[in-house]
């Protein structure tokens, strides 16, 4: 019988919280045997004496994170996890009862929808849920450009009067401080209040010593190559974000574009790539909207533990924004060998143009990062890095992240019933994983996605194909497929936006 | 007879400096031939109506410039200079008079003091100037460590009241222009700024186009890498800024570090290098002080034209804080090939905090540049970019330049009197250029180098050996000379500066 002991102390996590931290726990240490059915919820309530909407949300939880999956009226059960070298998966309490290495199933439970990727089984749920209402939207319908090809949040929603207050405030106390240099890894105060923040966020233990900070992620990915080399290949996410290759290459790594399978980036085509280096995301793969089940992520941690030299780079690029649920645990934390450095950028939430990227690097390469910035500068001014700093201590960003969330909540589902209740219903089909302000569109058409993206121009809209996001081809499947990246989509608009995507269908 | 038409209408440059700028244009193109005698001063005064004080600015700035030469007691004479292939000095208005090219003789010329470095003939000036007054300075004599390694301006003179109205009126405008993306190469505002600043400051006409801004000069040497390539060499001074040759091998590429001598580097030696790219400081290198002469400079324009592919790469850090004279034609100006990217930073002037550089590129490089930076987005914020921006075209640099310059001036003289009439005189020579905010120091002494190190920590002073700016082992004639750097040397400190120093010795 399963028993855990929930503690119900004001101040705690919630009870589900509690309930998902334990099993979660028990399946990476493998006390579950593999595929083992877990207790019906009902079960499990009464044991634990709790409600069953706690062990439902636990398990919903423990469900879009790939430890467990369902089978239809057969229940619940444990995931088959890719086996670790003995005490490299932090998670584990204890490898008793190690599964072994199952390639190929791993990506069989991972909740996503309808989706253009290869897959071994059918999904499990419908993107096109009858439970969601009809309703419509009250948009405006002016003339002005929708944009719905992202790249950050609205400028609207920048807390603007808040950070100009800290920025004057700073300004005014005449602070030497804000023209001494800095270490190169960032002001110490930065450091510490972003370790503050992924512990809160993200449930990180981070030194703040680890965390590195830059002027934005592409600056990263840079210093990167420099810390990790070019002299084997880096593999990056195909279809991603594109950049991520244009700037491994510029600085002259080799880049092998590995395959996003419904689970994210192939472990088995990762393996054959020959790569040392693997750029993944996974609490929520761009464009795809990919989650990242657990036995992908065992996977690849297995690879990379493998063979010394390896590294996984897990850009957390938006995972702050999640829709539903609680944030997914970092790979990182999943990691007990040192073998993840952590990507992440305040691009996505805040506003691009602040210019602030951070990185947590793992023990084992701390010599190695700590050489290779000695001789550099930081590349954040001063001014800034103090901004931040006030602005995640002083408890702003929590707030504005807690708006954020909301307001894409209600896009999302403004969206979503725009696209199955306007012109669009029966005409095009949804595939997205809850996780971020992006979705998949397929559109039923024949239109050449050449056509498609003149088209949009024309109907005063701003989105792109999924085709484009391909290093190289883009797979025939890829066609038709558009990228709805909300996050700059304002709330009221979603009706107007799906009219005028309907136009790329005539 | 020489004759040139001068204006003295009210809003014309100085009388000495359009001289100068006359004169500078013929010897370029070859008007004179090699080692032509000029005329007299008093001759050329009188053949013009101007005084003698205007001839005698006028080649006291081509003296410097290392345009002409002079033999003590016969006058000045035209250096001879470099052919380059036809056409290709922006300088030259005909190539008619073509000098052949005289390698070896080019160093020959250079106004440099004593130095350390290889040079063909004797100096012809002496740095322990008699006609220096030796008066003391009235200094604090406090335990306040002094910073002589340089390295920034002084925190206390940066114009903070100015630059927090600026950042406090762009917040107040609740600007979007804050918060959406600005052009990878940076804001067109600030690219024009930075345009005129060139202009006006050093003679360079400039498209804002060709302006490209990132968070630093370790940010723009990363670049460069990134534009230019790893497949052949790259060339640094020797000795040098270590930062840079350690940013160049941490991107991949092979760095050959080339000798400086009392023309700056080597002609010959880069020639022999097999490097494709050279990273130069015509206008002062670090630590020697070199300004590189007029004949120098054609020697490397004619390298970077010999051989399709091969760039210079100037680097000019800190003309603006020129302690005489006028700063400097960039080399960019003298070079109609199109082979220099010009570097300038706002870290040595303003302060290194605010992190931006910039980099004007020439015309056939752009495609190359732009295709680099397509994929990134600009490494500054934009509240900063903005409000560099601003703090330029309203002539705030301008006039802050201009403080600087006078403190920079006053320090120095205080420095220089201070060395030559305190603890050190007779035990030590000065080498220096009057170029910008630094100037090299010869211990006689034999104690080694390390112990003079260790001295240092112990008698409250930071300075640095010339010995540690070497890529590899130190020749022995750099023993015993400290790099000082005073552009962190607050006035009045000098008696005290040169007090530690001297326990350096005993």
């Amino acid at each position: 019988m399963l028993t855990y002991t929930l503690s119900a102390v004001r101040g705690s996590p919630p009870l589900y919280r509690q309930l998902c931290d334990a099993l979660r726990a028990d399946i990476a240490a493998r006390r579950f045997a593999p595929d083992e059915k877990l207790p019906s919820k009902r079960t499990l309530a009464a044991q634990l004496g709790v409600s069953v909407l706690t062990v439902e949300a636990a398990y919903a939880q423990l469900l879009s994170e790939g430890w467990i999956y369902t089978r239809p009226k057969s229940g619940h059960f444990a995931t088959p996890l890719a086996a670790l070298p003995r005490e490299l998966s932090a998670l584990e309490a204890s490898a008793a009862t190690c599964a072994s290495r199952r390639t190929g199933q791993s990506s069989v439970h991972s909740a996503t929808a309808t989706s253009p990727f290869p897959a071994p089984e059918k999904r499990q749920r419908s993107a096109r849920d009858p439970r969601e209402s009809a309703a419509r939207n009250h948009g405006q319908t002016n003339d002005e450009i929708i944009d719905l090809a992202g790249g950050g949040p609205d400028v609207e929603d920048f807390p603007f009067s808040v950070w100009a207050k800290i920025v004057r405030r700073l300004l005014s106390g005449g602070n030497r401080e804000l023209l001494a240099p800095t270490p190169s890894a960032g002001a110490m105060e930065l450091r510490e209040a972003v370790a503050e923040h992924l512990r809160e966020f993200r449930g990180m233990q981070v030194d703040p010593e680890r965390v590195f900070v830059a002027a934005g992620a592409e600056t990263l990915y840079a210093l990167l190559v420099r810390a990790l080399g070019t002299a084997r290949p880096w593999a990056v996410e195909n279809p991603g974000h594109r950049t991520i290759a244009a700037v491994y290459r510029q600085c002259g790594a080799v880049v092998r574009p590995v395959p996003v399978d419904s689970g994210g980036l192939s472990a088995d085509a990762l393996a054959a790539s020959g790569a040392a280096v693997a750029h993944v995301s996974p609490a929520h793969q761009y464009p795809t909207g990919v989650v990242a089940p657990a036995a992908r992520r065992y996977e690849w941690l297995a690879w990379a533990a493998e063979e010394d030299g390896r590294v996984l780079v897990e850009d957390d690029y938006d995972s702050e924004l999640r829709a539903e649920g609680l944030p997914l645990p970092t790979l990182q934390s999943m990691d007990a060998a040192g073998r993840v450095v952590h990507l992440g950028t305040f691009s996505r939430t805040l506003a691009p143009s602040l210019r602030v990227g951070c990185m947590v690097v793992p023990e084992p390469l701390l010599p190695r990062f700590r050489e290779v910035f000695a001789p550099l500068s930081c590349t954040v001014p001063n001014l800034m890095q103090f901004a931040l700093a006030a602005f995640l201590s002083e408890g702003h960003f929590a707030r504005h992240l807690a708006r954020t969330r909301t307001r894409c909540r209600r896009v999302r589902s403004e969206l979503l019933e725009a696209l199955r209740s306007g012109p669009l219903a029966g005409r095009s089909e949804i595939a997205e994983e809850r996780a971020g302000p992006h979705l998949l569109l397929s559109l039923r058409t024949r239109r050449p996605d050449s056509t498609i993206a003149a088209a949009a121009s024309a109907a005063g809209i701003r989105v792109r194909l999924l085709s484009s996001f391909y290093d190289g081809p883009a797979p025939r499947a890829a066609a038709g497929r558009l990228v709805l990246d909300y996050s700059a989509l304002r709330p009221g608009r979603a009706v107007e936006a799906v009219e005028r995507l309907a136009r790329l269908l005539s």
